[in-house]
């Protein structure tokens, strides 16, 4: 290829409302172009980026032995009912009301695989069955974010396991995953599995594919002492010792009119000479449980409430005479559950809502004025916490979720009646699934990330994803006969040995030649100078490991295409 | 790949409301599945054929110089409003009301791709540029029908060229035109341009890429003598010679009440004694034209009338008063405008309404008894109809609509502000476009009417668009292991050839192993039988030539591979 022959057209002013590098690379070497908010064209360079990760993503899957398939982006609504998740994701389905009936644009595809596997599912015989399509998704989202990262439609590689039973549906959860984990190798992302919640897809074991990135909106936990990792949602913190109770003190309750949370409680409690602090305040939560019952979640003040699924947090008009803003546990546990978190054990006293307006409470001891029913861990873990498995300190890494693997157990099977095979011994029973999601359309953006430079200006693009591996350019080539020979020369040779290159053929100036290389973003340079030319040398860059070297004009087609293969390798 | 592997199971039962035997055949074969009207899945087999298509398509138009991207489905509704187009389009465009704004599901691509190549296009210096995509749209279609062939969500390969002036946008427009022909070609289908009607999309010249089937829901008109082809909207009969007008008769009035329209007339005044036919009467009908204007149209009674371009049906109330089922050319030619079909030269009188209730005049002779104003093809061509180039008869055929091509000239850009581009002189132009597009997930359809079996149980692939070129079967392959191992290394080295092959490994009859594999539809079939493996043969079967030759073991690769050469080159 040739970049006069290129659609392509590189920007130089920085794109407005483009906060990430990644973003504003993308738009500027024109890969991509919005439409309108979080609705994007992928342009011509930007679709061939695209279409390598798609490749990838078909070769290893098919290696484990799933089939493609294409499911539609037109679901029937009826198919949703049945599930019930025409509710549970009402927040976030494009309806569709057709002449023709009315419609759901597929965020996801668990019940569109079902109505076209089932009838291929008769029995045991029948199964395990892995499928994938890469394809078109929709979501309502009410805020679209850094370009590709959070769009209304999305590509995605979604696969979906079938299997009879629990230990089968294990096994062909770990061909995704380690498909999952070829897949990222190969585009150039570091991606780390971590324990993640399942949230409205459902099931039970689930990882997230999460990489490291400043673009993140997820944080996951990690220990880098003996390798425990969780998304925010599904971390725990270890348990820290606990600490006896204070016996020398008694209550003391404050007047604390217009103070309820904890933040102005403190202020008004100190004000009042009370020795408290953010982290010595009790947060008394009303929660409801799955049966409706009301259920009394307590933490420190200073941590984030973790709800525990199956629970939400109770409204106001469930509250009966609870004393909404000051609550306390101190005599409630005849009339509601208590659950603590066991950071509860760690202080000595604490303080808390009075259970009467305008009144907090401090000095309250766990066990002799307030007593607990179970304990259980109710905070979201934060940067220190304690590895759950170690004990070493937690990190907490900001990235981005790239792939999602769910065993989704019956959840789907087990509510459809045809969703259902024969066993050996005749019986009717749901089939065990899994499911398996990337962000196709989101990969590129988080190389670009990753490769790019922070100005959004330059980008080295991973070997199995460039557009073009090698881009060949003759310096001073616009004035030198030999200079542009050669250039065309090695593009021809590196080309023809099976390695994509591209050559600068255009009448520009180096530097705007380079400018644009660098938005292009080929992992290796080959650069043809009329000096080095003269010793017939012509240079190859490796930008990748930022390495130059110099090689005789007749070996570099071979130098190239073997350091081509070494990127390649290093990313198997 | 083995049959035991293959997400396949075939049906022997005909699927109920499956009409055409390529809809049998796909959904037998597990080809495809239905979600709901008009809404298909491509299950793993029907997913391939449809990536096979779609390779060539790629292949074809990259060789022209177009290059690919990808737009999105999700349009926002502003830019339709601003080619008018949601008006002119309001029966097909599904709409999406969401939270984050009002879309439309894109049927076609005009808008939005203006949308995302006019930034890149400021100077003629940017021009032509050759784009295409392969992406899904919607159409609200009232009437989903034959499987694959009018569907709600459907695959396109649509492209779009922009250029400086008309000369170029032709030769862009001949770029396409060739690749579609090469693609038709490489798919199997001989798919005649013909000359076509440009419909919503809108534009000048314009040629729809038909195959004859008997599955088309068009037809097109072609003259076996000079080659002349045009769809049937654009097709225009020859000339006629006239007839002298009759001068030894006078017009006759009849009273025929109740009787407006040409048959019922035509029984009321056969019943009056007056010598008539269907065929010598005279449609009058009414017209608006662009500015508002009536026209009044005469056409034989027997012939159906083409609306002229711009023009319409009068409706009611329009009418004023014209006296509807009775009007007559006669005394109308000073109020309004006459068009009239050359046909209307062929006799020597006519029969029409007397511009009064309940009566007809007999024996009204053009230019004596009524004027016209201006002669005009006004007639749908029908069989027998003279070619307009050559005379000879025209034959209508039936037939699948597969592609289509339009020189849009300005019709879009020139109503667009930012369709524009700076020409050599500094002056600003709207661009000259193309699109082009082609059906891609009716191709599947196409082919298999084509290719298979009248009962919808068989078909042999076109080697380029098959799932697999070669299956290798043993036959009475459980008893003997000598025929298993011959087969399974006869597979081995096909695919080791590079010639895509498939064993059929199941533990199941001949009798069901040959009918599978019927379904499944390789060009070429190698037969491994015991007999013949006595003779150290084994039987290729040229399923596209119904020939089968017998070939010594150790050549059979070798023929294997070569036979699918021949059936490449036969496409190309």
């Amino acid at each position: 290829m040739r970049t006069s022959e290129l659609i392509f057209k590189s920007r130089r002013e920085v794109p407005q409302d483009a906060e990430a590098s990644s973003h504003q690379l993308l738009l500027r070497g024109n890969y991509i172009r919005r439409l309108t908010s979080g609705v994007y064209s992928f342009l011509p360079l930007g679709y061939q980026v695209l279409r390598r990760v798609e490749r990838i993503v078909e070769e290893e899957l098919d290696r484990v032995g799933a089939s493609e398939l294409l499911l539609p982006a037109l679901h029937p609504v009826e198919i949703w009912r049945a599930t019930g998740r025409d509710a549970k994701m009402a927040d976030v389905l494009f309806g569709v009301e057709g002449k023709s009936g009315s419609f759901v644009l597929g965020p996801t595809h668990e019940e569109a695989v079902i109505e076209a596997m089932s009838p291929d599912i008769e029995s045991y015989r029948d199964l395990p069955k892995l499928v994938y399509q890469i394809q078109t998704k929709f979501r309502d989202e009410p805020r679209a974010r850094f370009g590709l990262m959070r769009t209304r439609e999305f590509i995605m590689a979604d696969g979906y396991s079938f299997d009879v039973d629990r230990d089968t549906m294990r096994a062909s959860y770990q061909r995704f995953y380690e498909a999952y984990q070829a897949i990222f190798r190969r585009v150039g992302l570091k991606a780390e599995p971590v324990e993640a919640d399942a949230g409205s897809i459902g099931g039970d074991v689930n990882h997230e594919f999460m990489v490291a990135s400043s673009i993140g909106e997820d944080h996951f936990a990690r220990c880098r002492e003996c390798g425990y990792q969780a998304n925010i949602e599904a971390a725990r913190a270890g348990e820290r010792a606990g600490v006896p109770v204070a016996r020398d003190i008694e209550p003391v309750t404050y007047s604390t009119p217009n103070a309820p949370g904890v933040e102005i409680a403190v202020k008004a409690l100190q004000a009042a000479g009370a020795e408290v602090e953010v982290a010595s305040m009790l947060k008394s939560m009303l929660l409801v449980g799955e049966a409706g019952q009301l259920v009394l979640a307590l933490l420190p003040g200073d941590r984030t409430l973790n709800v525990p699924r199956g629970m939400r947090l109770a409204e106001d008009v469930e509250m009966g005479d609870f004393v909404k803003g000051y609550i306390g546990p101190q005599g409630q546990s005849s009339r509601v559950t208590i659950l603590a978190d066991p950071l509860v054990r760690t202080r000595p006293s604490w303080a808390s809502g009075a259970n009467q307006e305008g009144s907090h409470t401090v000095g309250l001891r766990l066990g002799i004025d307030f007593n607990v029913d179970r304990f259980e861990n109710l905070v979201v873990v934060q940067d220190q916490d304690p590895c759950p498995h170690c004990g070493a300190p937690l990190e907490l890494v900001r990235s981005v979720e790239v792939g999602h693997t769910f065993q989704l157990g019956l959840t789907y099977s087990g509510m459809l009646a045809h969703a259902r095979f024969s066993t050996v011994d005749g019986q009717e029973l749901p089939y065990w699934m899994g499911c398996y999601g990337i962000g196709v359309t989101r990969v590129p953006a988080v190389i670009a990330q990753q490769y790019g430079s922070p100005e959004g200006d330059a980008v080295a693009w991973p070997v199995e994803v460039a557009p073009y591996v090698v881009s060949v350019v003759g310096v001073g080539a616009t004035k030198d006969n030999d200079v542009v020979a050669v250039a065309r020369r090695l593009h021809d040779l590196i080309n023809a040995g099976g390695v994509s290159a591209l050559l600068e053929d255009r009448d520009v100036s180096t530097g705007v030649a380079m400018r644009d290389l660098e938005l292009i973003g080929s992992p290796i340079f080959c650069v043809v100078g009329a000096r080095s030319l003269a010793n017939k040398m012509v240079e190859i860059r490796d930008r990748m490991h930022d390495r130059t070297t110099l090689v005789p004009i007749e070996k570099a087609p071979a130098a190239v295409i073997a350091l081509s293969r070494e990127l390649t390798s290093e990313c198997r």
